[in-house]
């Protein structure tokens, strides 16, 4: 976002975890503090036009108080807690029509037992608030059901394990005015739960099915009334579509958009916060694909540039500043163009030299 | 520069004139200083792996002491020293075969006098250093030659003036292990003696000229042992090109790059300099038009975002946080597809919005 704001010249000031976080190396006048501070957040909203957000993980209430006293705060409460509690995530998307899988809110294991039975075994259970990447959902038998030795506080989300063929999103972005911009239709490939590859668009997806998820995202963003990215997660079975996740912020699925798309999401979203009119959102070449650099073999993945840079100079990489962890998004790299299979080997090649492969 | 070194996980710092510069709004840990402040240029050294530039005015003497000191330096003072000194420009590239206007350095006004009625009225005078957009160049008839009003310091360089048919710019870089990547020849249109409009490719160009331009490229970069971004600025003369101007740096007609290829030269610059690979160059559309903002009727061009953004959703616009002055360069829009002829006025009709046309 901060590589948007510098060719809008909008000026983005960030609260940070720390002075040498991801974020503060590349915005100038970032603010140490930590998202769960009603008094950094006021700080921040009352010297700025518009105060924003990159994940979910902000109190509401906060938020709503901040608005009563006259900021502004995109996307706003009411349509951020669907982002943020999942079982009001499925309560609004039922309100609206959305297909969904079945659901229900468990308050103990009789609850779990009752559904996975109705429903067939196994099932899936989620947290309602504070999962990314994974966490926070997990499979469950009817022996795990049973047995029950997960930590999490009630209610749980249940829903039905859907058999699904492939994974897709859909990126769409409203502004308060109304205007809404959807891109192309993504594919995702998740790996252990976490987003590893996206294309764009979804290969061999049919125009039905294409506007059929269009509609969905717009549906949603307007539903919800919401402002920004919003990053609707669908699975696809048979030919249907149900909604697997919301984000309401610029989405590792979307970054493909920078090097793949007219307007990035991040500009995209600079956009809708400020209530400017949206850019088109089509597609530089017929492909884009992009992989995420999940952990590193190497202390450094800056030190695979010689033979990266050498052997693809045509992909486009993306590393965020992070200390290398296991599994962690450390960057991502994009390659655009017309063959899609050589597109994802390269995607993947560049991933495997940034993770250290020796070949 | 610094939204490529964003995505490079490159961390810039930068010298900059004062703490609210257009640098500083986007670089973090930019120092306050000039450049011909040995000592500020020293310290920016000493924390660095490299030191470049974005613009020649930097004391070669200084940059020759902090090379001997050990520090990198790209472009090197031996090759910066012809984008720095015009006469030695002309001298360097003669050396290397390279086709130029016919020149001569004058040391007083009978040099003129003879000089122009050698090759014909009216001759271009140029002070040898310090000059940029038109700055510092004049057409001399013979009258003003002898009435000789400039307040310049001697030697001056004297150039024929070419009837020329339009003014092409050719962009490489090159690091210092050797390697060379040029990208399409550029057509540049300039009013008042400052570049307005870049069109790439150079429409109408013939496979054998830009292949002459590019091996002109080549041959300077190779020649002077250019590290980073290099601009050569020709005139095309009846099919034949001759060498106008030269930078070392990222430049102007190269902010189409940004929007407009697969590697901006800024992306390439700091490739370069640190001597990694460098990216391809190929365009991502058959055609891209960027256009200047050159002052402004508004006092702030971005009041102009919500017009300008809803009639033109695929226009990229770059504006650099500058104040607005007069004929002041406060940004610059780019447009890729095509159509060129819809291109170029889709890009003036998007500098008149930011220039406050009221239509």
């Amino acid at each position: 976002m901060a590589q948007a704001a510098v060719g809008l010249q909008v000026h983005v000031t960030a609260l940070v975890e720390s002075a040498t976080s991801s974020t503060a190396q590349v915005v100038p006048d970032s603010v140490v503090g930590v998202a769960s501070d009603a008094d950094a957040l006021r700080g921040l909203a009352e010297n700025a036009d518009v105060l924003t957000f990159e994940h979910e993980h902000v109190s509401n209430e906060v938020l709503r108080d901040l608005r009563a006293a006259g900021h502004a705060v995109e996307p706003g409460p009411d349509a951020l807690i669907a982002a943020q509690d999942k079982i009001v995530m499925r309560r609004r998307l039922g309100e609206l029509g959305v297909p969904c899988p079945r659901w229900r809110e468990a308050a103990e294991v009789a609850d779990v037992l009752a559904f996975g039975d109705e429903t067939g075994w196994p099932i899936i259970a989620k947290t309602p608030r504070g999962g990314y990447d994974g966490k926070g959902v997990r499979v469950l038998s009817r022996e795990d059901a049973e047995r029950w030795d997960l930590d999490w506080s009630w209610p749980v989300l249940l829903e039905e394990k859907v058999p699904f063929t492939r994974e897709l999103a859909v990126l769409v972005a409203r502004r308060p005015s109304g205007e809404i911009r959807s891109w192309p239709v993504l594919q995702t490939i998740q790996r252990d739960g976490v987003c590893a590859e996206v294309l764009s668009p979804a290969p061999g997806l049919s125009p039905t099915a294409a506007r059929q998820a269009e509609g969905v995202g717009r549906l949603v963003a307007e539903g919800l009334g919401v402002t920004g990215v919003l990053a609707v997660e669908m699975f696809e079975v048979d030919g249907d579509l149900v909604v697997n996740e919301l984000a309401m912020r610029p989405h590792n699925s979307g970054h493909v958009t920078i090097d793949g798309h007219t307007t990035s999401q991040f500009e995209q979203h600079l956009r809708a916060v400020l209530d400017l009119p949206l850019g088109a959102t089509d597609q530089r070449e017929p492909f884009a694909v992009m992989a995420n650099l999940l952990g590193s073999g190497l202390a450094d993945p800056t030190s695979a540039y010689p033979r990266l840079l050498a052997e693809l100079p045509h992909v486009k990489v993306h590393l965020y500043g992070k200390e290398v962890r296991p599994g962690r998004k450390l960057g991502h790299v994009t390659v655009v163009g017309t063959d899609l299979d050589a597109l994802r080997r390269d995607a993947a090649r560049a991933i495997a030299i940034l993770d250290g492969d020796p070949r």
